[in-house]
């Protein structure tokens, strides 16, 4: 961290009466007065608290900032107090954080919480339990286990019967907590391979021999993965991860609305069969609410597919899980249940602190696929919960969304989901209404993307031939980008930026805007005045200032 | 969570009214007041808080606790207050939750943490930043890496100019944040194995066309991993995760003192070599504190053979790398300097909450093996942490650390790893001194194992052949296993178990019971209680009572 002034007070010295202290509690009243004012800012005003401190990327100021924080020295002996620390971490460290709370940051998919998040995060650190293994955190594996009961449930909405049998048994899993939604897409596609090159003959399975020998044992020379282009980079870090390699990760075609396209989906399939059995398709993917754009593919569709041909149906509904709780918009995701498996995150509609993904499986048995054990823990028959999990030790945030979900119910919920998706659709109208702007794409759930399109572009383009609408794309992506750049630089609001392809077309990039409402607190006014803002700027611009 | 009884107060529903107000901040006085009363006592009491809590795993209650915990309906409107759902947590689960925080708990790697570790966690999740990009962390990701900077330095000890060049650089990395120590293992073999399948003529590399055309490319056939038997399993776990088969991960023989046997490495590696090129060595791992026995391998030796063959050296320092703090102790480690790759816990000796791995590389370039980019973050040349790791999203644990060794010093951790390794060594004397007792592992850092052994078991297993050494083995193994069992229920203490091979006989399993010594408050009379204990309980058994 930054350099401080040295403080006035008495030399800090690391002994054994200066950590029996620190370790146990603060070291006197006058230290506990100024941790307590700050504990209470931080868990009663957190919204005050952030509001104080916006702060939106700028990537100037991230150079200067980094040029504070280029000691590498480790200090032998304390450096501060931990009030003291706090105070910098309040006053140093907050105001050039992104203050990702604020409505007016629309750009990605991490947003307000609520601060009663903060409080369960606190509890949860505060017992320390390691849900590795029963030893480590005994009733909280239990507790686990029965808020992964209740989103399967969400999910598959399997019988009773079923999961009385399931949620406590410590022979079955219905899913797990990961990192996040890419540990958790890795997780599904691991339990995938090994199930596409499992045991054979003298043939141990792909856990035991790796990918090389499994080919070699089921006469296959590659195998490949289905995601639309839409897909989050993820699924390719997964595929490299696992040994498939990321570039047998097929982007598949969209239709105009940012679906799979299914017939796309089926020449593809219709090639690999005829190259007679060699290649061979490991998984193939539905996006529930792409990172992007927001849409949901074609889920119900897609699970039939490969329920006809036997693949491992995965569902990434790390964006749009959550929307299984709005009775109003859960039909968007119908099909979901049909999957094998299904990465919903934590930390994004469930508006859980950071580093929350979860997987879930339609079978119970399937993840004895990539089940581990050991000597010492994690003994067969055990409830140990790092038996069947990419991670060894991990925290138990399985404390913060039981209780989330108890507190909020899941109305509470289904209402900023909904929220997010109408307001959504009235931004999505608003810029319909403006003859400076284009919607590039419409919200399905709660994610669109636009641009900036001055009305004679957009008559240029009506029948501009392909050539020329790659050069009248190619000034638009350049405007839009000095638009989000400048919007992002002055720091009162943040959209983020991403390129589509519309129509697939790969020479013909579309620069666009992208807007996340997620934020319960973001509303019309405040999206006209983001548009507003992106006006002012297009005109500085145009004058040249 | 558990049915609690309805509460007799106003019927909880959810509207935008209840959700605006449990979104921001507490509903009422009063429900603030209890609040902060809990929070107070969590935050400021914790070891008292976690005392009054004593609860160690037993088998039979965690059924009974399973029982409470399978109701796995979602429920539709809130069913308790955020008061109500922390009192839960504090009276209902905290009492049932592992105790790791009494110094009677030594039987596992998670322990008690500084009260201001949680004040940290609590500021890191207020803050909710995501550094997986710059644009959701911006002054976070900098500290990140200044914070990676100085545990490299800890452990590869490079130039000023080396540090002045990486500390900042968008282009470079000198380690990452893990979800954990299992994560980090995976993160540096994926480095290791696409450094052995590079591009290739027309080969794009390991990571674009897999593990089986990297085979194909390369003229291999298997590609292996050298560690010693007393490996963590997470090994095993990434060898299967990276496609390359969990039984290519050999176990090599360790010597009398539980370390690598280099003899048995040379052995295997001879036989390697005379397979003519088809089967690669991945990576030769080097422990830094075995997880059953506490014990480091001979790590500069390692380092020599590695250097001399190209092999990738990846040290497993999840449990001992802090020792490297430790003046009196880092030599303990020598040779870590020359690992191209390792993995340090910060959940382990640096006292974090729950939840944070490390890996660290020689080589600032080295981790542009797994690089990923995405067209809305994670361009190339910018800050965006999320570029070389495994995980996406991940919350801040950098600022916890960061935070941390300021207010510690790296003395401050020194006094920590020193109490450890000499009230072991103390631990380790008592053994030795009582009669019923036999150390079976001395110990090199803070861990020991040793096992109940009746004078009259010692004198016969002293002339034994081995097959009666067996029966001897298998009896005690019985009495141990019971020990052990019998004291978890208690209560009182825990000790963890496992079983080791002296030798490297499989045949010939000993079961032992394993000390693990972090907590500062563990001293020798409280050992000398929980010997005296182990003790009484064998008495019992003898007694048939």
């Amino acid at each position: 961290m930054a350099h401080a002034q040295t403080t006035t007070r008495k030399k800090l010295i690391a002994d054994w009466q200066t950590l029996n202290r620190i370790f146990i509690r603060p070291e006197d009243d006058v230290a506990r007065k100024a941790l307590v004012k700050y504990m209470e800012q931080i868990l009663f005003g957190l919204h005050d608290f952030l509001q104080r401190h916006v702060g939106i990327t700028e990537e100037a100021s991230l150079k200067v900032l980094a040029d504070r924080f280029t000691d590498t020295r480790l200090s032998e002996q304390p450096e501060k107090r931990l009030a003291d620390v706090i105070s910098d971490l309040v006053n140093e460290i907050a105001p050039h954080a992104v203050n990702v709370a604020s409505p007016y940051f629309i750009g990605h998919m991490t947003s307000a919480i609520p601060y009663f998040m903060v409080h369960l995060k606190t509890i949860t650190a505060a017992l320390n339990q390691n849900v590795v293994k029963a030893e480590t955190s005994k009733v909280v594996s239990v507790v686990e286990k029965q808020v992964l009961a209740k989103i399967h449930r969400l999910i598959y909405q399997k019988n009773d019967a079923f999961y009385a049998e399931h949620v406590q048994s410590p022979y079955t899993a219905l899913g797990g907590f990961t990192e996040d939604g890419t540990l958790a897409n890795i997780t599904a596609l691991w339990v995938a391979r090994n199930g596409l090159l499992p045991p054979k003959d003298g043939f141990t399975g792909c856990e035991s021999e790796g990918v090389a020998a499994g080919f070699k044992a089921h006469g296959i020379e590659r195998c490949v993965i289905l995601v639309s282009r839409l897909g989050h980079y993820s699924l390719c870090k997964a595929a490299g991860v696992l040994g498939i390699g990321n570039r047998n990760v097929l982007a598949v075609d969209v239709d105009r609305h940012n679906r799979i396209d299914l017939n796309a989906v089926k020449k593809i399939m219709a090639a690999i069969e005829a190259e007679g059995g060699r290649t061979r398709i490991l998984a193939m993917i539905g996006i529930a609410g792409t990172t992007e754009t927001g849409t949901v593919d074609p889920l119900a569709e897609l699970a039939a597919i490969c329920a006809r041909h036997q693949i491992h149906y995965h569902v990434d509904a790390a964006w749009g899980g959550p929307t299984l709780m709005s009775r109003k918009y859960r039909h968007l995701l119908n099909g979901i249940q049909n999957a094998d498996s299904v990465t919903i995150d934590g930390h994004k509609q469930l508006y859980m602190p950071m580093g929350c993904g979860m997987v879930y499986f339609k079978s119970p048995y399937i993840l004895e696929r990539i089940a581990y054990h050991a000597r010492y823990i994690a003994r067969p028959g055990s409830v140990d919960l790092g038996i069947k999990s990419i991670a060894g030790s991990r925290e138990a945030n399985s404390l913060i969304l039981g209780s989330a979900l108890q507190i909020m119910g899941s109305q509470g919920y289904a209402l900023l989901i909904e929220h997010g998706i109408e307001t959504a659709q009235a931004f999505a109208d608003e810029i319909r209404a403006r003859a400076l702007f284009e919607l590039v794409s419409t919200p399905e759930l709660n994610i669109l993307t636009y641009r900036v399109c001055p009305p004679g572009f957009k008559q240029r383009l009506q029948t501009a031939d392909t050539d020329l609408q790659k050069q009248l794309n190619a000034q638009l992506n350049e405007i839009n980008r000095q638009i989000q750049v400048r919007q992002r630089e002055a720091g009162n609001s943040f959209v983020s930026r991403t390129t589509l392809y519309p129509g697939n077309c790969l020479e013909n990039p579309v620069v666009v805007l992208r807007a996340v409402i997620m934020n319960p607190m973001t509303n019309t006014q405040i999206l006209n005045e983001i548009l507003d803002e992106q006006q002012a700027i297009y005109r500085q611009m145009k004058t040249g200032s």
